[in-house]
């Protein structure tokens, strides 16, 4: 799912990845949201639809192998100087991540606006996060069943 | 009540505690929106949401004690790095200071973007409307019986 | 007309008179909208809504007279510290001068943010917008007969 | 159209053009939107609403000779200190010009907050994104026919 909500697309347009500052965030990904790198000239002349696709793989790939770890189920990533592209296994579970990244990139804006040296919550509580609703050991949130 | 409300969540998330920069604050809180502690590895992987409710009520204890006074009915705590809590003798009050606490983040967001420099309402006049407003020389206001 | 309208009462938060950056401002209001002093402790302690209404009118009448001019039908102060009121020849004006006043101070808000050195409208300007919709020479907006 | 759109009007207040920081304005407009020069005393006391509309013409053909082309169909204008003023071939297309006009200050708003350096789209991505919208070569979104 492709939008251009306002704040992840912000992001986006900054070129910055949405650091983790909250439970909030931890809870809906696994790490950061990151950005695609920027295409090439070539690349944007040429099949530019295609290619924005590969820059978008390859991005997720080479977050999770720097993870060692699968991305889990709401993955999304930021393509540089456009806009924000959410995944899930269902359509309706990749508009639950769109919606998810939007608020999280919104309440990222408006922590670093409040203390520019807002650093990740340390990755124990993140884990723990994230973890708790996601994967074979969830244990917390609505019974989805 | 625990909400992820932005303004109130993103002051969580930046690790601040929310000054009191009007008499909105004033109004329906006796002091700055405390910070509660950042939670040990060890709380985080032993009993995480039981430790959650500990250092809320360590929190919410020490500042009593500190201000020598009962905190009164608009009370609400800030979870570092998660969100904000609120509390009432009845759900709806809870309820209630929920909202009021994200009026009152709102506003000293936007307050310390047009002056960082701004500093907390003087002593005399935060007493002044709070103690109009609770307690037992209430005099202003709506009469809710 | 007394409200609590966000960027309005973060103005008077931050203690900082909101600047006449455009001319939206220059169509509702003569000059910049002032902030009242602090109340003293007195003043506080005394008879406080009725003090609180007397600095108010200090300080209409201190801007009147500093500008040698009338203050036209859109006048607005804000309260140190506490938030904005207006006035109107009725009170549907002084609502309508409440509106204006919250647009006027979101849209200065973010006229700072964008460029911090963003200076007044010229006085020339200023006086144009202003009095071609109030007072005698008006002849700009919907006739209100 | 002329409308005083929040951040639209915040950019013209504040006397910068808007950049082209992201995709979303490249789909819309050719280039970043300029604001015009500031009247001068005489314009201002003269026929000041016929003047305005000068400085508008003379913006936009001033910006289409420094580009050498023609400005598109989502051509916009920032008549300095006051607001937007947007253009199409017809009154819709003028008022979908006026949407995205602050759909896009509203993000360049936003990106700079993030990023105070963040740098104008590469000339290449800007020129895709537009001409595969626009033009005699556009192949992208919806068939208007």
């Amino acid at each position: 799912v492709h939008t251009h909500s306002t704040y992840a697309t912000s992001f986006a347009q900054a070129r910055r990845p949405i650091p983790c500052l909250g439970t909030t965030h931890a809870d809906a990904f696994a790490g950061p949201v990151p950005v695609t790198r920027a295409l090439t000239r070539r690349e944007i002349e040429g099949d530019y639809e295609v290619n924005t696709g590969k820059v978008i793989v390859e991005c997720v790939r080479g977050n999770r192998r720097e993870r060692q770890a699968d991305h889990g189920p709401g993955a999304g990533v930021l393509v540089w100087g456009h806009g924000p592209f959410s995944f899930g296994t269902s359509v309706e579970e990749a508009v639950e991540h769109a919606i998810a990244l939007e608020q999280v990139a919104r309440m990222a804006y408006q922590t670093l606006a409040i203390n520019p040296l807002a650093t990740a919550l340390p990755r124990v509580l993140h884990d723990k996060h994230f973890h708790r609703k996601h994967g074979p050991k969830a244990y917390y949130g609505q019974n989805k069943s």
